[in-house]
């Protein structure tokens, strides 16, 4: 007879829903592969009596956590619920409990996953997240496994499906922001309250938790610079358009001389690099590596089907673990330990528009204005002048040399005292 | 005192060397990371005074096999010979020695895995192969790990990075196969006798491991069919780039109701498609599966350090089971067990180039002859005729519905016995 692996599942929404059904699906697959069967036996559901749209046997519901949590007959914990808490309560209880954890969730693991991570180490029993990363996308499982002996120098990663559809329909049919979001909410891209998507917050706790695998050091999401698309605007895609470029949603992070520099924000990528042809909803993350050099991951970051793809890879991971009985001597997937430090953006070369009135001497002012910051200006467009209540104005767009972000904000900040200057619209990171 | 994993490497061309530079640049990491060390103590090498540009200790060489073969303080032998014999020979006697082996070698692999995969479980060690398709790209481990959830349809590979190379030269600067040939060749990019990689048998030997690890079944290379590239002309390029293609050497294969389609051969891939971005010497695997959906990796598929960071990253998963003695029930990568079949390559789209007389009723006699045979016609171009020894001449573009190849090439033989068909200079799978 199979030996059986019994799952238990905190949680049956898009992602729980998801998993159940990849497992339904391919259960003849993984049983043949494997040697060994799993069955979600029980499943955490606080309104058992909603309809979830597949059919589960009533009884494996449950509306007590700690009927999972506590139950010696399940192996494997898997966390779907989302959120800080509850989620990080759990977690622990079921690694105190000697139980396994595999967890979708990137906001509790950014929060909590060194404490996690050691809960687990201590009780000998291990903690996966590769959904909680760029959903069906296998980036921290090769990292940690085929591509170990690799240091790697830098990640760059479109960790965020609903910004980069919104900037991938905004590229291609010239529209603006607020018209692409209502169609995005109207399809169900985007969240009715999309703050954490469309801010940058989604993505900074998925890069602090690339961060951690690939340097092993901490970037606690509220340290990572972060700044969302919302300042996008129709002129920056023209612009991105006409001049070899696509702006995407970038969340980066590289080591220079034992520190990591990075962030989150809207950033111009040329077209020639793989990163620019990742479209619509689809996320990638491309990493240098010492030995393998250039590599890139793409697929979908989000979706039932392709999470719960990735729920089900670590679940098998831990099941071939527990049947050797040697799950405490794996190495975790976090770590803190590198001597590496993060110490934020660092210096990047910046696209910047600003409106303008237009009349002589005003780019003099603008220049001397960088010069005396000690920022150089690689080029300037002024694009066509209008009239904005009896006055004559224009967008002008900058592209400096490399500058560290503060310095560039000091210089824009005294550059906007001056009355010629109506706003400055955007800013974002030009990669290279 | 940490575990040392003593490794014994068969050979030390450009792949032994990478593997060996690798393991030094990374050494600390990988030991911090995994709790062990790794030791390259014996190296085959058939000429120990030939300069191999890097520092390895001369007693480390040996120019006996079997001192590696033999050794019971060996661990794990890394075969970089390439080549199928004496390959083959060596593998199966480390293996029957109870060693574990990791190979880059796919025109082994292809030929004898099952034979080699077979004597691992008999013997209760590891086989592994990352190396051996796609170079530095983890495609084989993520298959048989992270996503191994999933029953996938279909996979799309780019495979060999000299005939992309050629390709994309000849794309983006109109030149054409000879020139850009003899221009790699200058460059190091391409063999002096480019024949396994311009004809494609390079491509099918790493299909044929591909379709094994994906759908379970037997495709021996010569059972694949293969076309290469050294028919695409100019115009074959000007025609893609005009409607908004870029051509690609595919090895693909999918799953149709039980049976497995596939081959390798240039193809019309839509710009639209991440495949259509990956550009010269980079590889790229495209997978589709049944709960990830669609999935792409891309990166180098060749050079002695990529190359070496998959060996290594094989070398560490063996090293990680041989820490737990429990080598034995992993699963291994490639099987032959699913009940499906390979067919060859069933009915795709194509595309066709041939010279023809300029007269009226020439088009005529083509299209009833396709329409005799079955054949659809999507879309026919007639290009701009010339004289050749007095007679006026055009080249004729054809791309036709979805038919099987034999019936195709029936039909084209039938059509080349017109008087007015000069030649029958191209055909190319149109990829959907």
């Amino acid at each position: 007879m199979k030996k059986i692996i019994n799952v238990g599942m905190l949680g049956i929404g898009n992602i729980g829903r998801g998993t159940y059904q990849a497992l339904e699906m391919n259960r003849q697959k993984i049983s043949e592969t494997t040697g060994f069967d799993i069955e979600i036996v029980k499943i955490l559901n606080r309104h058992p009596d909603k309809d979830r749209g597949i059919y589960i046997p009533k009884e494996k519901y449950t509306t007590d956590p700690m009927e999972i949590l506590t139950d010696p007959e399940i192996d494997i914990v898997v966390e779907l619920i989302g959120g800080i808490e509850p989620a990080t309560e759990y977690m622990a209880t079921a690694l105190a409990n000697g139980k396994s954890v595999v967890t979708a969730n990137k906001a509790a693991i950014a929060a909590n996953g060194k404490r996690l991570a050691a809960l687990a180490q201590e009780n000998h029993v291990l903690l996966r997240f590769e959904a909680a990363v760029a959903g069906g996308i296998p980036i921290l499982t090769s990292l940690t496994t085929a591509l170990l002996s690799n240091r790697f120098t830098e990640v760059h990663g479109i960790l965020n499906g609903t910004t980069n559809y919104i900037l991938t329909q905004m590229g291609e049919y010239g529209k603006d922001y607020a018209e692409v979001l209502k169609d995005a909410q109207a399809k169900g891209f985007a969240e009715a309250d999309p703050t954490a998507d469309v801010g940058g917050f989604d993505a900074a706790n998925k890069l602090s938790i690339l961060i951690s695998t690939i340097f092993g050091t901490d970037a606690a999401p509220e340290d990572i610079p972060t700044q969302g698309i919302t300042s996008v605007g129709k002129e920056d895609i023209a612009f991105a358009n006409g001049s070899g470029y696509r702006i995407k949603l970038l969340a980066s992070a590289r080591e220079m001389g034992g520190k990591i520099y990075g962030g989150v924000e809207p950033a111009l990528v040329p077209v020639t690099h793989p990163l620019a042809s990742v479209s619509n909803e689809f996320n990638a993350v491309f990493v240098r590596g010492n030995a393998v050099d250039d590599l890139m991951f793409y697929g979908r970051g989000a979706g039932p089907l392709p999470t719960g793809s990735a729920v089900l890879g670590d679940v098998i991971g831990v099941a071939r673990k527990l049947e050797k009985d040697s799950a405490y001597d794996i190495v975790p997937q976090l770590r803190y330990d590198s001597g590496l430090t993060f110490v934020g953006e660092g210096a990047n070369k910046y696209y910047i528009r600003m409106m303008v009135v237009e009349k002589p001497g005003v780019l003099g002012k603008i220049t001397t204005i960088f010069g005396r910051h000690g920022i150089s200006i690689e080029s300037v467009q002024q694009k066509a002048p209008y009239e904005v209540n009896g006055e004559i104005v224009a967008p002008l767009i900058f592209i400096v040399f490399k500058v560290e972000k503060n310095v560039l904000l000091g210089a824009l900040d005294e550059i906007y005292k001056e009355d010629v200057i109506k706003s400055i619209d955007n800013i974002m990171r030009v990669a290279e």
